[in-house]
């Protein structure tokens, strides 16, 4: 609260230097793109890009939110957290990249339930030991976790299992992602609620002054997103020619390389709360990625698929995506009921990651 | 304890309304079969009354089971509870529909363990907040459910998944109805000392006197159980005809509509009890029934049909139906680990209720 | 620690019998063998043998491991107590019989999971009532467990759900297999800090001086080794014609009888750990085989089979043993985070495992 009363600069460094980096990385991208590049280079100066342009926008949110309270940046958080995403699945849609799209939904929460928990847990663990997940409140978000996945796996498994609603594949798809939409509604004022007893209960998230001036903040998240519409565009160019360079097949690319480099700024954070023992919120963090994949992200381009007449997005994944999305599921909410993490728990998970990735590779 | 020393009439006021209904509904139900009503009508007034009159049952159940302790109210209940199911199932066996009794047999289960439960939770985090599940006890029902349903589940996984079992359907089928009786006997002298340990220690549920005379108890258990015969043979036979008008499918009617006529009076108790705060109660009622339909009701129903010659019923659920009753066995289990509830919890369970049976409405 | 003042004599009289027993046995087994006697006799006769080398190998590391402190001695144990296990196998790769060995994998977890887990929670159960599993630790290992078998399931879930990685089964299997192995180094320097924590922190195993020179202990331990590889060789060869003779199929044959003869002695001493009501080290001891098996025997058979030239050995099970495989281990998870048991949860587990049995009868 002291920390109020010294005059804060409205651009501290490690926001400039974000900035900067954003902005240098941004108009390469653009370069890159239309000064044709070798595809690899273009494709991986994009996705930087994409990575500063997210936390861009995530500080941006962060500040906005700090004027309506806590509950609102949640809610902003998850509406707008995932933007980048957003564009890069929207823009493969459009390229027709319909399978890159849904393995890079499966893969974003198998990066996030093996891969980031895996480094979590390891890092944090040779840090500080067994570190405690706060297991009360990662139970309520691993049990939401468990029904939103579970509901959003059902066509895959009716499109399989059962003949007949396999033939409506895209009415049911539009069906649940009506559903899984208005589920994530219905949790909006929950999640206000939460977040406001979080802040007062822990003292471990002080209220700050927000640092940025509202006009900053509004200008700095328009910028940001307009530049992330553009910078997605330009990776999606670099893609496929780049995947085809390195002999990557579409699933692997979705799967692994743009779910690891969509969520790659939120993984860090995962990792560095965990680092720094502030294991209880690292996890929290990491089950709160799969539950606003299946409630907003995934539903939201089904609709904007069928509704923008791009290639069109079922909820329809392979079997093997699947049953690696519903085992990872079941795997991190045990996790979260024992309560507790071990580096070898990490070890394990990072290796059943690898395992699951190399299937893949072959695809 | 003092309500015993005031005079308690014979029947209440509830009783007499129920009685009264169930036979008007019962009779009424005999001149739609009879009288060649629309089927839908027929059908309508048939579902009510095996309603009503498996609300008789259970209520009969009741004062005959205060006189021989609370054990035997347990027993009784576990054997007698489930009589108009057990009656619609054997009708319609008869009239061979063995999809309608396989779906309803499933879809017993997922109604319990999404629908009525995802009510109870939202009536009750309504109105009273987060909820306890009382989650000693919870567990180890829930580990219970686990076991037999997993064991009703392995003839089907058998079937689909290793050939050669498939091809002794009916033997291997008969074999586990032996084993699944068998271990609901074993399971008898448990009950019996389960129940008596929870009467002395929770003063939640007093010994009430009986109010009704032993004669008016067991006439009335016979006399509702001989009605619940003849209306669930009305009900099957307005069955298939109200389901063509209302172009239903056999296995969407079996596992929505049946489901949830034949529970009806259970489900409204579990959502009653949730209403009133008596949330871990709730939870044991609604769990109890899986364990039932698996151990009970599902096993004799094998061993009937191949007795007395109907269609031939086996433990062999389609693909979609056994993996939709595992998952929901697994999450119902989580839910009863983590302890509590929240309503959002129970919109998310229904929701995921709904997009299952929209699963089958295409059949 | 008394008793380590007393003379105790290299050898007391239960170790006296079952080396006896041993020795008698493994020559009988080299009669039966050599003499072509009825294969049924012979099968016995060296599978018996196999139980009491097992024994002796178990004796062995213990008291070598008293030497070097209690995490060397579980590290031994988790590399030599497998060791007849593992020659079964590798003679049996040597005969060709795949089917075999891969279900003598499975079926050593399932028989552990349910079947001895079962015996052990209805003899604990009968003797002495609800029982604790001492749940934090049961938990941590549970994890452990769910985490190593899913990473040994994946190629099998590739396999039938991923035509691409299926065309790769070879290298893909021995790829998962090193990183099974890596892991598995990783785990022993947490293994060891893990027991010696366990040693301070719990008086019910005190700390044993030696009974055997250290001499005594190496020799029986390659006496009992080499006699092991030896009698490995004559079951083997017994085996087939054995089988046929009873009319069991080979698949039947290794989930069964192999998995439960390779197992007899650890087995029978997680059951004795239960009778004492030494609950939650017996619910240990019976958790730890999965890990070993994933983590140890299976992936080092991959290896020797590909090494060594035997018939190829992938980590592809049957559809219906991987399904199997993974529903026991959850449900083992749950029982562990339950942290009680009852003789019904007992009988349960040894049902189902009979359940399971009977599936693989027709093969």
């Amino acid at each position: 609260m002291t920390a109020a009363t010294t005059a804060s600069p409205a651009l501290i460094t490690s926001d400039r230097a974000i900035l900067g980096g954003a902005a240098v990385l941004t108009v390469l991208a653009g370069v890159a793109d239309y000064g044709h590049w070798g595809s690899v280079v273009a494709f991986i100066v994009s996705a930087a890009a994409v990575c500063l342009l997210a936390s861009v926008v995530g500080r941006s949110v962060e500040q906005l939110g700090d004027r309506f309270g806590p509950g609102a940046t949640g809610v902003l958080q998850s509406a707008l957290g995932n933007l980048p995403e957003l564009f890069i699945c929207i823009f493969s849609l459009k390229a027709g990249l319909v399978d890159v799209v849904r393995a890079a939904l499966v893969g974003s929460i198998l990066a996030n339930l093996l891969l980031v928990l895996g480094v979590a847990f390891v890092v944090g663990g040779l840090k500080h030991g067994t570190q405690q997940l706060g297991s009360e409140r990662a139970r309520t978000i691993v049990v939401l976790m468990l029904l939103s996945v579970s509901a959003m796996a059902i066509p895959s498994l009716a499109h399989w299992l059962h003949t007949p609603a396999g033939a409506h594949e895209t009415t049911f798809s539009v069906i649940v992602s009506v559903l899984l939409l208005t589920l994530f509604a219905l949790s909006l004022p929950f999640s206000l609620r939460r977040s406001s007893s979080d802040e007062t209960g822990g003292d471990d998230a002080p209220a700050e002054a927000p640092r940025w001036p509202l006009w900053l903040a509004i200008g700095l998240l328009a910028g940001a997103g307009a530049a992330a519409a553009f910078v997605s565009d330009w990776f999606v160019h670099a893609l496929q020619p780049a995947m085809d360079a390195l002999s990557v097949n579409q699933t692997f690319a979705g799967l692994v390389v743009i779910a690891i480099a969509g969520n790659a700024i939120e993984n860090v954070v995962g990792v560095q709360l965990a680092a720094r023992n502030d294991s209880a919120y690292a996890f929290s963090v990491i089950l709160n990625s799969p539950i606003q994949i299946a409630l907003v992200l995934a539903p939201a381009l089904v609709l904007i698929s069928q509704l923008f007449g791009l290639a069109s997005l079922t909820l329809v994944f392979s079997p093997m995506l699947v049953v690696v999305l519903l085992l990872s599921v079941v795997l991190a909410a045990f996790i979260a009921f024992d309560g507790e993490s071990t580096w070898l728990e990490g070890a394990s998970l990072v290796v059943l990651y690898a395992i699951v990735a190399t299937a893949f590779w072959w695809g």
